[in-house]
């Protein structure tokens, strides 16, 4: 039987009871059962607030004494407790104790203030996994996008992209989607990075330098890379089903066509770190912690792909 | 009656077609008529293909010979045949002569082999019309999109935001769009320029030392405006209601998104012209010219909100 391992996130936000509420969606995919890392006082109390039960399964990765991190704000402990449990789920995905992971959504300050080495739970798994090169892909119904940067100020962008570095970013992108969605492997879209890339001569010159001969190395190796794709057009053409997902080039770039369409039901997914690993697209939301007011559909659509995705793993590309 | 005026774009484009499919899609608002600037054989030749009447009143701005700008590609004629369409129309709207103006979709090469003073229509009629600042607004049924800065490389974007810029242009924006749409004055939202405007201290500082006071700056003024909001979330508020207009920092941050709603469906809207001009939001599409599979949804769109936006102009703000 399946096991989901799933981390309760920040417990002074939402993840608390997006976990709890999603879990009370019903059955897993598989008849997975849910192994969940958190505080059992902070599940407990979220849980009595939902009328839900507490989860069956918990792994006690961290201990908050009642009302050390209390709904609505960001706190040290709170943000000691989060990485606790990302780490003692990490331990048990990398020795195979784990289907899949679900990460719940933290402050990236935690792991900051953890001495982490990246701002994000991405790189953080990464390093715990041995991966050399996770990549980061949100998923919507309707759209795929993997990201060539992450949480890059936007004036670093031009400088952070080379032609090696995209080939060797959309290789493992193309090998994952293969292995876990594209059987046939992925028909891909490169987005561009300065306006109209199309009307040659207007606007900068990394179409022409870097992102052109990328797309023509991916495809002498055989991928099916288009592009550069003009941004503004790219992602409404894979939503129309022209690409099975869009390369963009930094985090706003694709996460703002992704967002405006899937707002709601949007999945973060880890590509690259040799384990499945998704989480929901939202950050702990502090305002509506303790609410009752959370939206887990992103969680519960999460916890969905994950298990879709670990059963239908066609195993690593040679 | 109102008149409006609408150019063909480049004749060796969709301009043709989707001019001539949009009119025969019915009346227009206000009982409007309709006065074209074109090439007289395009347009019967392009009418006569389609089944479908030309168009009952010509401006014929430009003298094409037989075969001298054919479907499916730039050429020079063809260039200079587009831009004196646009002079023609420009000079008619600037007299007064014309409710509002629609222009067809054109290739940015014609302008500059032109020597026009900027890449776009919107700078050709700005200095046409003696306006000093035209913003550039997209418009979908669920999305209103203002740009702050238009066709620059992406690396020119950080060192063009000025507080000061932008609070001009955000002013004259708001008060456009309380002109034509809003009368209560919009409700804005200001795009941030890094990832995750909102945790701070992980990216960029322009939201601290640019838009965050330019925010405050402009709510002193009286207006409506939050922000900086992060790009990923903004766009999807905005179409959920939140706000009026979402006001981009730069082409595809606002542009990517808007197209992943309205990729069909979208207007171009000059804004601070002192008269009303819309565009299709789409380019001469040259692949699909003379094939009559031309999708005319945006140009009939550009045509109505046209009208709907002469018709309910409250005057130039004081």
């Amino acid at each position: 039987m399946p096991t989901l391992g799933v981390t309760m996130g920040d417990p002074a936000g939402v993840g608390p009871e997006v976990l709890l509420l999603a879990l009370a969606r019903g059955a897993l995919p598989g008849g997975a059962r849910v192994r969940v890392f958190g505080d059992r006082g902070v599940l407990a109390e979220r849980a009595a607030r939902l009328g839900l039960e507490p989860p069956a399964e918990l792994v006690e990765a961290c201990r908050l004494a009642p009302g050390e991190a209390p709904p609505g704000a960001y706190t040290p402990a709170g943000g000691r407790a989060q990485v606790q449990c990302l780490e003692a789920a990490a331990a048990e995905l990398g020795a195979g104790r784990l289907t899949a992971l679900v990460t719940g959504p933290l402050h990236k300050r935690a792991l900051v203030e953890a001495g982490a080495p990246g701002p994000g739970q991405t790189e953080f798994l990464a390093a715990r996994l041995g991966a050399r090169l996770p990549v980061m892909m949100l998923c919507g119904p309707r759209l795929r996008v993997v990201l060539a940067t992450t949480h890059l100020p936007l004036r670093e962008v031009p400088g952070a992209l080379t032609r090696a570095g995209l080939v060797e970013l959309v290789r493992v992108g193309a090998a994952e989607l293969r292995r876990y969605f594209c059987p046939d492997g992925p028909r891909l879209g490169l987005a561009a990075l300065n306006p109209h890339a199309e009307e040659g001569g207007l606007p900068g010159r990394e179409e022409r330098e870097i992102l052109a001969p990328a797309v023509a190395e991916l495809c002498a190796l055989g991928l099916q890379v288009e592009g550069p794709v003009p941004a503004d057009s790219l992602f409404a053409q894979a939503a129309e089903g022209r690409y099975d997902a869009a390369v963009a080039l930094y985090h706003d770039q694709g996460l703002g066509p992704l967002k405006a369409l899937h707002f709601h039901d949007a999945v973060n997914v880890s590509l690259g770190l040799g384990r499945v690993r998704t989480s929901p697209d939202h950050g702990p939301a502090y305002a509506l912690a303790g609410t009752g007011r959370a939206d887990p559909t992103s969680m519960r659509a999460a916890m969905e792909l994950a298990l879709a995705m670990a059963l239908r793993d066609r195993g690593a590309p040679p």
